[in-house]
């Protein structure tokens, strides 16, 4: 699902920037932080591919900038050589070596893909990891070899348990995703804090406010009107249900749930309790031909996103959508006429690139 | 999480029976169904156990009446051959000849341990059946075994999509469970609709109000004010999340992720597209040897757990809680001092145990 409309760049300030342009100049920025020029590729199509769909969030605005200063500050190696601990035929359980998370997963999503190739599933945690970019990203590479796609990651300290008064769990977001015949994908890619705790930053850069039910005060308590973004040391994220009456509590047990598939099987500990570790991630590939005919699912699929997509809307809304449909919209729109930056944004990348001697952004002309 | 207070029945209306009486009468009743006895055995033990834990949403208050209509109609089979459809290592899907869930899931849960065990990875998925009861009930059974269970069933019309103006799916919920050393198991359990469907039916017994965030309007709109439950044909309950701006859109996703991986991979169509078809399931196991070993696992779970349990309480409340652990609790002071039963419930069963000649039920004296 695409951002509310208070996320999205003002018109005023946004530069469209071609796709092609943002792919040559990421590579390079990666490239002079020391990684390969395969693995920078792979990291600038994660991060485009993701700005592309819409997911602000998690493209180059916000998380670029973090690993620039990662790689910079050693916090993450640019020549990560991983280390398998455990394997058997359907499951590995792999130490990252610091590596970062959007160049890493792909490649263990590709190990999970071919052991559920042979067996039928296959599922590849890590541990010791840097930031996995969007979940979405990793799990549709499943999709893409006919498999239904998972991804989680875990790391940092942002939501509040239900009836807490302090953080003490990631945003921990999973996605899923399924192919179709003529339908785009199914993709379903969500934090299960209520917001993304990236959100709060978009918010800032937009001058946006904050919505009932995002956050809680000081003292855990949900606050249930609308507030500007904290510091980003005070924030307090809930989980996805706000309060324990609308089901806090079970956007609170999905965190978990993510915790133990990512941290917990890696062999590893929450981060509260192991402050600075590295992220925990988990992909899974289950291969849909083990299942079921795989044209038939497809088909099956085609009538379940039609049907849902042809749902009578409630009053206010021209349409209902399902999990990537927007998304796919959005990047037809994106491939034709450019990524729209934050001005802000597009400063950053031209201080960056001076710095470091890497082409410039182009500009898309005004359309 | 144990229920909400308003959905707990009240003092007056409680009749206490012991855990043993309830099981026999149980059994017997499913036996007369033409249940073979050791399934019976099995149904009751899963209907008491999800009554001890607290669950009374699936447990024999809401669902046995229910399981022996089905009976008596025909819809259910009370000797199903159920049918292997596709087999690889890691996974099977099956028919299940229109046997109850509740008896059938725990042998495919069983078979995907055996997987587990052999390969890492075991997942079951199954369609044509009946009713599951909990979900958590057959996670645990894999977490019994050292091993990381899920469990998830679609089926039935009642989640309005975000945006949407009608029921497009069901209540589509799903568990998880993982052990732990010392510390109570993790089992998380929940629908992706705010509240479960039998919750209404609760409310409705126990003379509760449903509060805002909970259902749609018939035209699609969340009512965001108490409400009295409407009856059944009406009810178009809200996914988890309420409202597009708190996170609709993320349980509406929840719920679609449920259904590919029951509906969609064991080659079926939602409810909506083939009303009146059976349950579909979805039963995993991850073996937790297979990915780090399990000594270690159990010791961070604690660990995990513990922080949770100990995390500052927000104001009014006395302490905070993981997904399990006030299940946990209520099963020991069920166990000691009887099941509280709605008087209404046990009049049913007086009623049911007359007419099929089965041993009523016991009830405890008050303490």
């Amino acid at each position: 699902m695409p951002m509310l409309e208070r996320f999205k760049v003002p018109l005023k300030d946004q530069v469209r920037v071609p796709e092609s342009s943002l792919r040559t100049t990421v590579t390079a920025i990666f490239q002079k932080m020391g990684v390969p020029r395969e693995d920078a590729a792979l990291a600038a199509d994660v991060l485009v591919v993701t700005d592309l769909r819409g997911v602000e969030t998690h493209g180059v605005s916000n998380v670029l900038r973090v690993y620039v200063k990662g790689y910079n500050d050693g916090l993450l190696n640019p020549r990560p050589k991983w280390k398998v601990l455990r394997e058997t035929p359907s499951t590995a359980t792999i130490d990252c070596d610091r590596g970062l998370g959007i160049i890493q997963a792909p490649k263990a999503m590709r190990m999970a893909i071919d052991k559920a190739r042979k067996v039928g599933v296959g599922v590849v945690v890590m541990n010791n990891g840097g930031h996995l970019g969007a979940c979405g990203y990793h799990a549709m590479l499943a999709a893409q070899e006919g498999m239904v796609g998972m991804c989680m990651t875990a790391g940092g300290l942002w939501m509040v348990p239900t009836w807490g008064a302090e953080p003490r769990l990631g945003t921990n977001p999973l996605a899923i995703a399924a192919p179709a015949k003529s339908e785009p994908y199914f993709l379903f890619d969500a934090a299960t804090t209520t917001i993304a705790g990236n959100k709060v930053q978009l918010a800032k850069r937009v001058g946006a406010k904050l919505h009932p039910g995002w956050i809680a005060d000081e003292n855990g308590i949900p606050i249930m009107k609308e507030v500007d973004p904290p510091d980003r040391g005070r924030l307090f994220l809930l989980p996805l249900g706000s309060t324990r009456e609308m089901g806090s509590h079970k956007g609170y047990g999905l965190a978990m749930m993510v915790e133990v598939w990512t941290t917990l099987l890696s062999g590893a500990l929450p981060w509260v309790l192991e402050p600075g570790a590295g992220s925990k991630h988990f992909l899974a590939a289950y291969n849909i031909s083990a299942f079921v005919d795989l044209e038939q699912f497809k088909e099956n699929m085609d009538r379940t996103l039609r049907m849902l997509r042809e749902t009578k809307p409630a009053p206010g809304h021209d349409r209902v959508v399902y999990p990537g449909l927007l998304e796919h919209e959005e990047m037809q729109e994106r491939k034709a006429h450019g990524i729209p930056l934050h001005k802000e944004v597009v400063q950053w990348f031209d201080g960056i690139c001076e710095e470091l001697s890497v082409p410039r952004l182009e500009r898309r002309p005004a359309t």
